[in-house]
């Protein structure tokens, strides 16, 4: 198991090509939840995660001849990423496994960071075994995500850095995947500290950890197809466990919609861009799956390469959910003047129309009216219950679709 | 005229309560921009802008009978929150006036960080000359948003912590409104040392900066919309000219679509959000309206107040722009089948249909035909050029809906 000793080695290794993340408080969320919340911004680092620290790490514990020989790993996130950009930068050839269902942006940024990317298997575990052979193969080393000594010490470098940053914290929380991060963070922080609380976040879709912590040994879940992709590792490193075991004292779950909406909350107060794994911490703290009222409390954002696609409909989404987008159906009579009634109350009220669509033979229509939809951007569900009451002593009927 | 010595006072005067932001080297806007870029994120401050610095040092500089009567100022944007964050942590009274057209987010942020809020008149000239009003009418003091002294001297701060974070830069890229924080930054760089560039950006809707300096006096221009409403401001002022005169090297422009381009690549690649303001400094440097190549270039982000449904909209628009959303519109027999073929030469090539459309009276369909319009995610310009040549080569005529 690793040492306190090895994550000050790790440090001490690492320091300069490892961007020193800001641990900065948040106003806005401390009012929102009742801590003081710091936030680690992982998401921050050169290639957006903190998995650089134990890909680094790992990379410049190579002895001279594996450095000539190269390295291998089998990923399609953030972990090919960093591979890739610190290997180049020590002038390292790298290999990153990918399966070929693999988006192409990850693939695209892997190469650009200087890697050769290899397409096989339809599945990450089918990329990882084509891994294993060629590592075999062109005798490379092998660098795992997060089973892996040098990998899980680097990682730990997050929480000396948190106990530096901040001296007076009382809890730590960490989304966890295969338990790399935690596992070094929950190391550095215990040994240093043990009054500090270090608490674990999975995706509810894939609790492979908090599975392997009630039967003592690692367990293959099935996969799952999750916003908090970065973290739904279907089994827990055998490395990782013990760590946890040791170190941490809680591991929880958040699911989607909690994910999303602190991805929104984020951006919208925090400006910050985080993923869905990197987002699942915070997600905990907000929908009150620990008790940490009054403490100060670390939370580590711990990555943020997410697709702006993506993001786009997570706001809008989010939008909807805050009653800041809404769409009413009302039934009219199919005649001139009926869509400007409606569009005169909206507008006296204030709403913004961004979308009508007119259906005369679904939605039971009577022959000779349409329903009409309409989508409006309001100031939240205030607002929409002045527009709605607008509407009915105007002599609208509508309901509300969702 | 403001000095270096007011700028080190405001210094020491707000240190304990402004948060130092990183400035952070970005190897991905170097890599674009050919310069070395540090980021200067002043949209990580608690309201979200640098705005604190000059409202906070004006708070400071009240008397004890200027602190019992309280504060103004005219704003619905960031100097607003800054002023009545600040006053209300320094146990002040505060009042704001803004037009009655101010966005309720405004309004709502503003009263939570403690200030009363008065909505007065159609514009923000009305709105300011009501502050004025009351102002005099319960002897409050007035902050203004730009053109006073303190407030000056506050915003240099940002200028002062630059060069002790990055000794070695050779340009300090700043967004221009009223001309209070290019005014106080120069003034403190080139002071300090005058070899720095300093470059001043605008928005090309509003310069008032620019033509000042032409003029060699304030002139009042149009209002305009802009989605840098932050530095849409239509006269420079009498004690910011002076300074920008004497200090500053070049003022330059920026367009709407330039400015919401950067928006969307800080999002993607820095991992951070900011306003249309904010992002105009870098908008100059991506769209070379300034020559800093092989230069090492701190660009500040002055603000990160944006509505997301807005940023929804940008990253929207900003992936039309770059071919990884695209609409085609087809022309096509109108039976069973027609649908399944155009979408199985799509399913084919990999892309992702986010939307179809039916029309069969409008776009110019014959009796028997119908255009669809179908909308894909792609995986960029080389992705569509695939995906329509499959579309030709399985005999489809289309067009491309821009």
């Amino acid at each position: 198991m690793i040492t306190l000793k090895d994550i000050e080695a790790a440090r001490e290794r690492i320091r300069d090509s490892i961007f020193l993340t800001p641990c900065t408080y948040s106003e806005a969320f401390s009012q929102l939840t009742g801590s003081r919340i710091f936030f680690k911004l992982e998401n921050l680092q050169m290639t957006g995660s903190f998995k650089e620290r134990g890909a680094l790490n790992k990379i410049l514990t190579l002895t001279e001849e594996e450095r000539r020989s190269g390295v291998i790993a089998a990923s399609a996130g953030n972990h090919a990423q960093s591979v890739a950009y610190h290997a180049t930068k020590q002038g390292i050839r790298s290999k990153i496994c990918m399966p070929i269902t693999a988006p192409l942006v990850k693939l695209t940024a892997t190469k650009r960071y200087g890697a050769e990317v290899v397409l096989y298997g339809n599945s990450f575990d089918e990329a990882g075994e084509e891994a294993r052979r060629l590592c075999d193969l062109e005798h490379l080393t092998f660098i795992h995500a997060f089973n892996d000594e040098a990998v899980i010490a680097g990682q730990g470098t997050a929480g000396l850095e948190l106990l530096e940053q901040n001296a007076f914290l009382e809890a730590v929380v960490v989304p966890v995947g295969g338990g790399g991060l935690i596992g070094g963070m929950a190391c550095a922080i215990k040994e240093i500290n043990p009054r500090i609380k270090v608490i674990g976040v999975q995706t509810a879709k894939v609790p492979s950890m908090q599975v392997a912590l009630a039967e003592h040994h690692p367990v293959s879940l099935p996969a799952a197809t999750t916003i908090g992709d970065g973290i739904a590792v279907r089994r827990a490193g055998d490395l990782t466990l013990p760590l946890v075991e040791k170190y941490v004292d809680e591991i929880v779950t958040v699911d989607d919609e909690e994910i999303a909406n602190a991805i929104l909350l984020l951006l919208e107060k925090e400006k910050t861009v985080a993923e869905g794994a990197g987002a699942a911490g915070l997600a905990a703290v907000l929908h009150d799956k620990v008790s940490l009222r009054g403490k100060k409390v670390a939370v580590v954002i711990s990555g943020g390469n997410i697709d702006v696609m993506f993001l786009s409909r997570i706001i809008e989404r989010g939008l909807v959910k805050d009653g800041r987008l809404v769409r009413l159906r009302l039934r009219v009579p199919d005649h001139a003047g009926s869509l400007a009634g409606i569009t005169s109350v909206i507008a006296h009220g204030r709403g913004n129309v961004i979308d009508v669509q007119h259906e005369r033979a679904y939605f039971g229509a009577n022959l000779g009216e349409t329903t009409i939809d309409i989508t409006l951007e309001t100031r939240g569900p205030e607002h929409i219950d002045e527009l709605t009451s607008a509407l009915t002593a105007a002599g609208y009927h509508f309901e509300r679709v969702l």
